[in-house]
C-alpha cells in the first residue's frame, strides 16, 4: 500500500483504466466509412500488398509501441501476474504519449516461458514500430530480449534494464563533475545482479568505466564464483572485477567512490559508508524504500545521493530516457535500439544540465524539463542514421 | 483499386493510419504521474493481485476487445498478409469505438499456422475483454475461432461468419414478412461454403429454417460427395439438404425461395432466376461486386434484393450486428458469445423495422439508425443472462 492508496484506487475505478483509443478520421457519414472503411480501405491494403514499406505510410505502425509484460517482476511487487500487471502497462503507454506522441499499447502475457513469449512477441510485432520489454524477472529478461532482438526487424528495448542505466549514466557522469573526479580513476560498487544492475554495468563499461565491482545478494561477483551464478552473471564477471576480488559488499566497499544500489531497502548501512573513498556519490534505487534515506545518507558523510523517489533531489527516473528512445528510433525507422544509440541518449540527458548549474542536489534533470524528450530523441536519431540501422535515412540518400 | 483510390491514400497517409491511444487521466504534474504511474499505481496492482475480477474495475480489459487477423483473407483482396491487413483493422476498431464506445486494438500475426495463431491469441488475451476475429480463410477460421472459444475465458466472435449470418438472417425474416412466406416451408440456396456461407447455414438451420441446400464450386453439397470436402462441409452436409439432393448449382435453385450468394461476381444469371420460386428473394453478398447487379435482378424478375453495398438499398453490414454484440457481451462480462445471444442478435436487428414499414426496399435498417447498438446490446445482455454466461449477472445475484 502507497501513500496514495485511496486516491490511486478511486482514480482508476472511477475512469475504469487510464487509456482509451480513439479515430482520428471522421466517421460521421456513408462517405467517411466509405474512406476509412468499405470498399475504400482496400486501395491502402493492396498500396502496402504490392510495396511493403508502405505500411508506415497508410497505418500507425510507424508510431505504435508495444508495452509487452508477463507481469513476474511488476515495480516492486515481484511475480503479480499479467494482469494486475495491467495499470503498469497502461500508465508506461500512457507516458510515451505523454513524452513522446507515441500511440501505445499494453500487452500482457500469460505466459512465464521464455520460448512461448519470443514467439508471441515475434508474432504480433507486425503490427508495433517498437518492442518495449517491461517487468520481466531477471535472467529470463536478458535472454528474451537477446532473442527478440534478433528475431524482430523493429526495435527492442528492455526499459527496466536500459532507460535505468541510461539514467543513472547520465547522472554518474554529472556527479563526477560535481567532485572533480574522472571516469577512469573511480571505484564503482554495483549492487544487485538482477535487469537493473546488468544493464547499469554493461553501460557504464561502454562509458569508459574500468573499476566496477557488482555484488549479489551472496557477495562479490567474480569469475569462477561456484554459486549462484548463471549465463549472465558469468558474463559480467569476465567485464568486471579484473582485480578477482571476492568477499563481501563490505569487502566490495573498501575504496569506492560510487555505490549505485538496484538492491534492498535500507541495506546501505553507515559502516558501509565508512569504507568509502572521500565525496562518496551514493545512487539508491531500490523502490519505494532505498537502500538509505537521503537524509541519513547525508549525516553519514555521502556528498550526492540519487533516488528514484519523486520527493527527494535527483530522482532517476526513466522517463527521462524511454520516450525520446522510442521517439528518435521510431523517427529514423531505427531496425534496433543499439549500443550507440544508449550512449547518445545517456549523454543527452547529462547534457541538458549545464556545467555551471550542477550541484550535489542537481546532477539529474527534473522528468518535467520540457526539453528532454526532443534532445534525447535528436541524440538517438543522429546515432541510428550513424550506425547505418536508419531505414529513413537510407531511403534518403539513395 | 475502388472508386476511392486517391481520396483513400491520401486520407490514410494524411493520418498516418486512422487511430490513436489517448490518456483519460490527467498527467500534467508530479501529483498526476504519482497517481497513475510510480509508486501510486502499485495499489490497484496489487488489489487485482489479490482479487482477480478487479481487473474489470482497474483497468480498461472490460471495455477493450482486440481485432485479430492474420491476413489471408482480407475483404475480396485474398491473402494479402498481416501488414496489408492493418488499414482494415485499424477501420474495424475504429468502428467499435464509433458504434459501441468500445476500446479497440488491432493485432495482425505473422503465422498462418493454426496451433501458432491459437496458441498466440490465447496468452496475449489478458489484456482484453473480448476477440473478434477478422479476415482469416476458411476452413482454418472455423477451427481457429472453435479451439479460442474453448480456451479463452472471454467472448470469441469471428465477423466475417457470426456478423454477415446475423444481418442476413434479420434481412431474412423480415423479406419473409414482406412477401407472406413462412420459415418452415421456404427452400433456401446458399452458395459459398467458406466463413460466411457456412455460418449464415448454421444460423439459419437455429432460426428455424428447414430447407436449405449449400453449394460450392464443385456444385450441391451433400452427405458423402466425394471431392473437395473437409471437416466443416461434411458437418454442414448432415445439417442440410435432407432430400439428399445431388448435382449444380442450377439443380439447386429449382424452386427455390431464396438465393443467398456470398461467392463471386455476376453469376446469377437469367437462368438461375427463372428456376425459382414466386417473389424471389435474393441476397447478393459477393463484394465489391455483387453475384447480380441490383437493377438486373429486378429486370429479371427478383422480388427483394439484398447486397452488401451502401450505394443500393438493403446492405447487409456487419456493423448492424458486431458493436452491438460485443457491448451487450462486456455489459454483462458474458464469458462467451453463443448461439443464443446470436440469435438474440438477429431478431433485434429485424425488430427496427415495424411490419406497417417494411417493404421491398426496405428490409434490413440503415448502418446509421441511431437505435441500433443500444437494441442488440440490450437484446444480447439478456440472452446471456438467460443462458448462464454472465459473470455481471452472477455477481449480482449472489
Amino acid at each position: 500500500m502507497t501513500g496514495y492508496y485511496r486516491d490511486s484506487l478511486e482514480m482508476h475505478r472511477l475512469y475504469k483504466g487510464k487509456m482509451e483509443t480513439i479515430s482520428k478520421v471522421p466517421l460521421e457519414n456513408a462517405h467517411d466509412l466509405s474512406l476509412a472503411y468499405s470498399p475504400g480501405v482496400a486501395d491502402p491494403c493492396l498500396e502496402i500488398a504490392n510495396n511493403p514499406s508502405l505500411v508506415y505510410d497508410y497505418t500507425i505502425k510507424g508510431n505504435l509501441v508495444a508495452v509487452i509484460t508477463d507481469g513476474t517482476a511488476v515495480l516492486g511487487l515481484g511475480d503479480i501476474g499479467p494482469q494486475a500487471a495491467l495499470p503498469v502497462m497502461e500508465g508506461k503507454a500512457m507516458l510515451l504519449k505523454r513524452y513522446a506522441g507515441i500511440d501505445s499499447f499494453p500487452i500482457c502475457l500469460g505466459t512465464k516461458d521464455v520460448d512461448e513469449i519470443v514467439q508471441t512477441v515475434k508474432i504480433i510485432s507486425q503490427t508495433f514500430g517498437g518492442i518495449n520489454l517491461e517487468d520481466i524477472s531477471a535472467p529470463r529478461c536478458f535472454e528474451i530480449e537477446k532473442r527478440l532482438r534478433e528475431e524482430c526487424d523493429i526495435p527492442v528495448f528492455h526499459d527496466d534494464q536500459h532507460g535505468t542505466a541510461i539514467v543513472v549514466g547520465s547522472g554518474l557522469l554529472n556527479a563526477l563533475k560535481v567532485v572533480g573526479k574522472e571516469i577512469n580513476t573511480v571505484k564503482i560498487v554495483v549492487n544487485g545482479a538482477g535487469a537493473a544492475g546488468i544493464a547499469i554495468t554493461k553501460l557504464l563499461r561502454i562509458i569508459g568505466f574500468e573499476n566496477i565491482i557488482i555484488c549479489d545478494s551472496k557477495g562479490i561477483i567474480y569469475k569462477g564464483r561456484p554459486n549462484a551464478m548463471n549465463p549472465i552473471k558469468h558474463e559480467i564477471a569476465e567485464l568486471t572485477n579484473s582485480l578477482h576480488l571476492t568477499g563481501s559488499l563490505q569487502d566490495a566497499m573498501a575504496g569506492a567512490d560510487v555505490f549505485i544500489g538496484v538492491s534492498a531497502a535500507n541495506i546501505l548501512t553507515k559502516e558501509l559508508i565508512d569504507c568509502m573513498n572521500s565525496d562518496p556519490i551514493v545512487f539508491a534505487l531500490a523502490n519505494p524504500n532505498p537502500e538509505i534515506a537521503p537524509e541519513l545518507a547525508k549525516e553519514f558523510g555521502v556528498r550526492i545521493i540519487a533516488t528514484g523517489r519523486s520527493d527527494y533531489p535527483n530522482q532517476v527516473n526513466n522517463v527521462l530516457a524511454f520516450p525520446g528512445i522510442f521517439r528518435g528510433a521510431l523517427d529514423v525507422r531505427a531496425t534496433e535500439i543499439n549500443e550507440s544509440m544508449k550512449l547518445a541518449a545517456t549523454y543527452a540527458i547529462a547534457s541538458l544540465i549545464d556545467d555551471a548549474d550542477l550541484t550535489d542536489e542537481y546532477i539529474i534533470p527534473d522528468p518535467f524539463d520540457h526539453r528532454i524528450t526532443k534532445v534525447v530523441a535528436q541524440a538517438v536519431s543522429e546515432a541510428a542514421i550513424s550506425s547505418g540501422i536508419s531505414i529513413l535515412r537510407n531511403l534518403a540518400v539513395q
